[in-house]
């Protein structure tokens, strides 16, 4: 499977914000992020970067 | 590989902008986008959705 971790980025450390994210949805300021099963989070931030083939999200308030 | 094919959105139509996508990274209102072939484009654009099962990103200038 090509999901991803994704991680927020505090005050310059990386923290686990959601594994094994499929879908992410920019709804203009805020993002919807949902997991491979389901799992949904919307979040006042933005994509930061994203390495596919490291399988990792950074996302930023 | 866990590489996207990257769309641009324009006119609510779809347009190849590069195939086989590792990295995007935001910096501050335009992407650099490097596929894992490690051809690189810079665009004013933001990312507008991504579902990473369906190896699909679609970016909005």
């Amino acid at each position: 499977m090509c999901e991803a971790n994704a991680y927020m980025l505090r005050e310059g450390k990386e923290e686990l914000f959601m594994e094994s994210v499929d879908v992410v949805e920019d709804e203009g300021g805020s993002l919807r992020v949902t997991s491979i099963f389901g799992e949904q989070k919307t979040v006042r931030a933005r994509i930061r970067s994203m390495s596919l083939v490291d399988h990792k999200i950074i996302l930023e308030e």
